[in-house]
């Protein structure tokens, strides 16, 4: 039932059946590393190209959610899912190793929460089960978006650090008791205010993680306490910290329950900037710490706010500001 | 309904209220020059550069679109598009002037089947008005994809050209006296049988199609002269004859009725290769050629079938061959 424009209450709750979360060995280091179903020893893992060992990494990420499940692919209906690198490869070419039909995505380091909601949506009427997955690789993206690894590049003041991992979750229809449960999906819109420094993507996506939330809560109705957990993507700590401003300012909204995979995702020992970024930064997060604490009981209800900025190499050359994009889905344990 | 594993035949078959085709200036010498809603008198439109022309084609042919039917942007419940360009900037670029919520897609060449599946699917529920868009512009591809245009590369026998242009289209859930309606949809498999030849697009992209187009009839227990016409996306001459010749040998089915986008949309004079490709070929060529014959009833029934090459400038460099998809939608006025 649609509540807004925006936000549709899922009539059938979406079971969040299985995940896997396989990780890189800088994240292994970090705050999550007790979660993690699988770390790979190093950043190459047996490939003679990183985008090679992105593509290995979804398949196993696939491969491991599905045998966690005992399923073989023919009892998958779709595969929703997308990644940094131009054209989406790494999640195109590990579906082309599955007899699962496929639908390419990309909003960027949203695309898992534009998944999910996709699922969600779709599972209502048609299918049974549908995997969403998304990932990023440290290496494909710095040489991709900004420079050779090999030049040592001085990073900037609010620059972040792309996760190498990847997430994926199995939707299911069926209820599974203690499993959590997709009961809400609001879809964004592209907002742009003007932030033109490609290395503040906090700064660039925060105006758009401010407008879902707000939206969320004032379609859905909902008072930000409702949840135990508001979870944006990979803002970082200074993009999280300007979300709370926003969400105060602009929405009324004083959410002391706000936190960011990005800012958590690391130790700040490890000297990752403002924290972690990239498509696989909530999916690895959710898919790993969150998913695992709300089967613990630890975490009853949460929203889930996969943040994206929409720029390419290119844009920024070309004089354009940076257009961001956020979803946002609700999800519980006790619906 | 779910009639099979991939295909769906819709309880309400969405309609496609309107269209709105956008071509370049080559398109417009072509053999559908006389189905275009606008024509641009240059490849550069005003613009700067070639990739902020190609936000531009998608900001006027969404707009187009709404004033054809009528509607403000806040009408419009979701924009589901694409396009070629790294990170799909034309289509993010273009969605940040709308107040409309936004899902990017990326799936090639064959974006388009997906945008419009996926919008037919959601809009069993909760949707009411979904715009469904994808673009591609000579000029952008061939300096993402190929050479610098200053170079003068000549082009291999098996080369395609990428049509400058985009549709775009409005799906409703009312139904409208002969306008043409979505009543199945088949979702697409990855399909790679080793094709390295990042000039022949065509050969890498037929096993899908034939992929697709077989599940199609089989999963819909259609005969291939069910349909007025059997139209691919952008398959070329030479792919369009492997298709044809795949249907038959892997398949079992003579499609006479078999045709492709971009081998119809030039005229053979203009020496396009072997015809148009790119995301806004199919777009292009629907939204302008086959939607008007729909309305002006020379078409009944047709089976759309999108077609995408899913590699990135950097895959073939890699080793990598070339994994292509299709999705296909069956359109009918008769329902």
């Amino acid at each position: 039932m649609r509540l807004g424009r925006q936000t549709i209450r899922h009539d059938q709750p979406i079971t969040i059946a299985e995940t896997f979360s396989l990780a890189g060995s800088y994240e292994a280091k970090g705050n999550f590393k007790d979660y993690f179903d699988l770390v790979m020893k190093d950043d190459e893992w047996g490939c003679k190209t990183f985008e090679a060992t992105e593509i290995k990494m979804q398949k196993t990420a696939i491969e491991g959610c599905l045998q966690k499940c005992n399923l073989t692919p023919d009892a998958v209906d779709c595969i929703l899912g997308g990644d940094l690198i131009n054209q989406i490869v790494p999640t195109a070419f590990s579906a082309r190793d599955f007899d699962i039909p496929f639908m390419g995505l990309y909003n960027a380091c949203s695309t898992f929460g534009e998944a999910m909601n996709l699922g969600a949506m779709l599972m209502q009427e048609q299918f049974e089960r549908i995997l969403c997955i998304t990932s990023s690789h440290y290496a494909t993206a710095e040489r991709q978006y900004r420079f050779p690894m090999e030049l040592g590049t001085q990073p900037t003041p609010a620059s972040q650090w792309t996760v190498t991992g990847t997430g994926c979750a199995l939707l299911t229809k069926e209820s599974v008791a203690g499993k959590p449960r997709i009961t809400h999906s609001t879809i964004g819109k592209v907002k742009d205010l003007g932030i033109t420094d490609a290395n503040n993507m906090g700064a660039a996506m925060a105006p758009a993680a401010c407008d879902t939330i707000v939206t969320h809560l004032k379609e859905s109705g909902r008072d930000p306490a409702y949840y135990d957990l508001i979870i944006t993507g990979d803002m970082g700590r200074l993009g999280r910290d300007i979300v709370h401003y926003l969400c105060k300012e602009e929405g009324g909204y004083d959410l002391d329950n706000l936190n960011d995979c990005g800012s958590m995702i690391y130790d700040v020992k490890q000297k990752p900037g403002q924290g972690g970024s990239g498509a696989g930064c909530v999916s690895l997060s959710f898919c790993s710490y969150l998913y695992k604490r709300m089967i613990q009981g630890e975490l009853k209800k949460i929203l889930l706010v996969p943040t994206g900025a929409l720029l390419s190499k290119d844009t920024p050359l070309q004089g354009e500001s940076i257009p961001a994009i956020a979803h946002a889905l609700a999800i519980e344990t006790e619906v």
